[in-house]
């Protein structure tokens, strides 16, 4: 199988589904089931996490389907919020994990590269595997990585944008500095050919939300993006041919079939 | 399932398959088996009809599979020469589709419309089911259509270059003019998420050669293609996420779980 | 200065400018004026040509300015009525250029592919200078220029849809398949900026009405295609550097200037 | 005249150009003057400041053209460095202004966003008209702004690439999330209409080198640029027409003219 290890974890899927905005906890779960995701992100500020509310329900459905929590820190400012959230996170959830937002701007949601780096900074020393959300900037990419980040997780586009790969330019750069660093195309993603690219380019896995949650059929949605993830995913490594500006006939003029070559 | 129809045939794979120039025959069929291609096009031109060669052997493999045939005019340049090369097809393989190809440049392999459209219609009015290889122009493929051809395949960029989609617009465009006729993607797909592309667009199928045979793993870009073509179809059905210029919130600000609302 | 011959004239512009729907015959004049044309098309159906309404006027000051009037074949669908509007208004207007345009469907404004030919054929037999308005196919395009048309104009998007052009990949093939035919993009292009790309894919001209006659201040928008024409040109012939996907400092790290190098 | 204020300066180009790596230096000095250029970039640490070299030639040769000089700090790698050298500027050409790079990787050449932040709070603090390069993301522009930057220039591709506009995604972005901040397309450009589409963004000029000095032609490169930055500049504020994915006819199939309409 087609194994990759993230976190200290082996994930056999490279989906990672949020779990925020579904029309309902049934179509959530159903999406989950069809993306193939083994891990999901969830929202500490919207789990009520002492309580046996609506966030202990999904918690437990979650849970039941042996998915590896995600915890996320959507809504932080600055490094002090979001490393607070985290630890918050920790407790309640008994993960070390954390994917690692800080948000620059409430408009365009992108991320704030200074406090990113230093709540990056601050939970790396905490013991926390950082799956860190941000920017395109490679530079930063890289700061991150060097911090020891488990996951760095650039934008396709802005979060609920569905743009797609907006630069894949700058997405591409980023694998060629960090080839060995996992690395995860978080927010933009729109559909599924969104998905296959970027896999195509390199990247060990997608992470999505509202291309899922506000599609007409989010479940479907989820299986769409589950095999186009496989097949960028295969394609990538299949070696794909190389573009050329001008046409090449691939049948040969005459002559007998030359399969035995 | 999800099948559909063309040249009077239901169809569950939306992936037709080019059997020319691969490394050797056992790749040619395990690409065609990955790929869960149920049509094959194969060259009259390069097939030894009457003998027991290499053509014969490639012939029974894909025959012992159970694929239907698509003959292709490939390598024709007039409507003469590819009527002539159709019927040929036609009684030697036991089968009245073609895949028409009328080329009008040996270096580009671009479709010449005009020669195009009078063999279309003679093969139409001839009793074949056509699969009319063109361009990319609305007009050409709508009197395609109305000349009674049983698929349109407008290309996606030239033959063997790997371009992918150079012209989404274009293609659009067609699959509005035409709600109701059978659309295949033909040429130009590279990998795996132009494939994806095609799907959602719209199209039916997409029919590709080079992108398989020209891979340094061929039935691995075989599969590949396999979901991506699965999860774009399913990705068009889903309904997407429209494309917004400013992102927005997947994860709300505040308060709890929404997923139950 | 940069000169082009089209037509059997000396040309010094290189911006063809339409003169259909601008707000008023002073704007139309003031952008004609703002734009450098040299040349402007007049619908021959638009223009009451034996009267002395509102076209004569349009005229009048179309001529006291010696511009060369381009009557064009607008709303024709068949090669017949082409062929006679062509004809009246070689009497009407006393020249022999026509730019032909012979639509194949009236929401998308396409150009049919075949009747164009046929027109082309038909009136360059009859002593016509041919400006032939046509798809982005490379092969139809080699075929008017091999009819001995004037110019080759293919669109770079449907008329009046400004979506700029969207198949660079198809002009730059026509422009290297004709190397040397009067080539001009047509319909499409919506702002300075397009103007410039089709300057730089080494086309001779840009001919547009819409992008100038719709833009809010459309004398204004002349003059930037104006510019945008003139330095797309130039640089064309500047000789640009290579795109290259990583970075290389333009100042050197250390040491004197080398400039006298 | 289409006056622009930035650094306490009125100008009246948009075209700001570097001064490395030219032939020799009268091509340099041809580009300029080509260019219409008011602003040039010299690199502190490529001109001999003391000395009667190379660079006092230069040095003189500009300032005898009446140019403002804007000396960067090319090559610097920290915020420390890059004051440093912004001092070292300062005292040597007697200005105030400062082009400040703070470059992260030294193959990709890309900013690195926290060193550019701290340099440019301390040289803003230090009296310094600080033009700041950046890389494209809109919370680091934003933040620059704050700091007192007397221009924001995002980049648009990597230095020296020659790749154009890699994401007018966002630099439509930061272009509305900083309505009033002078905004200068730094590095990426290629050739003339990367430059105007720059412009039709809104960004209140273009720097570029490499463009030109690395032009065959590198004076008719710049003339070229300056025609192509007058026509976008032009073309945003005629106010374009929208873009339609469907054509309309721009000449009316029947009737009267009706420019008087």
């Amino acid at each position: 199988a087609d194994l990759w290890t993230v976190g200290g974890a082996d994930l056999g899927s490279r989906v990672l589904l949020g779990t925020s905005r579904y029309p309902s906890l049934q179509t959530l779960l159903d999406s989950v089931d069809a993306s193939g995701a083994e891990v999901v992100t969830v929202s500490v500020r919207r789990v009520d996490l002492d309580a046996s509310g609506d966030g202990q329900t999904l918690l437990g459905a979650l849970r039941q389907r042996g998915l590896r929590l995600l915890p996320n820190t959507a809504g932080c400012y600055t490094a002090r919020e979001a490393v607070f959230t985290a630890q918050l996170a920790r407790e309640a959830l008994e993960t070390d994990w954390v994917k690692l937002e800080v948000i620059g701007d409430d408009e365009t949601l992108y991320p704030d590269a200074v406090q990113l780096l230093k709540a990056a900074s601050e939970l790396v020393a905490d013991g926390f595997q950082v799956f860190a959300y941000c920017g395109d900037d490679p530079i930063t990419a890289r700061k991150l990585a060097d911090l020891g980040c488990a996951a760095v997780m650039p934008l396709a586009a802005p979060i609920g944008s569905g743009m797609g790969l907006v630069n894949p330019y700058a997405l591409r750069i980023i694998r060629e500095l960090l080839p060995d660093v996992p690395l995860v195309v978080d927010a933009g993603i729109g559909t599924a050919s969104d998905a296959a690219r970027a896999m195509e380019l390199g990247y060990d896995g997608v992470l999505l939300n509202t291309a899922v949650s506000g599609a007409q059929h989010p479940a479907q949605m989820a299986a769409a993006i589950r095999h186009a993830v496989t097949g960028g995913r295969l394609a990538r490594s299949a070696g794909r041919i190389p573009r050329r500006l001008y046409a090449q006939a691939s049948t040969p003029d005459a002559g007998r079939v030359e399969v035995d070559e």
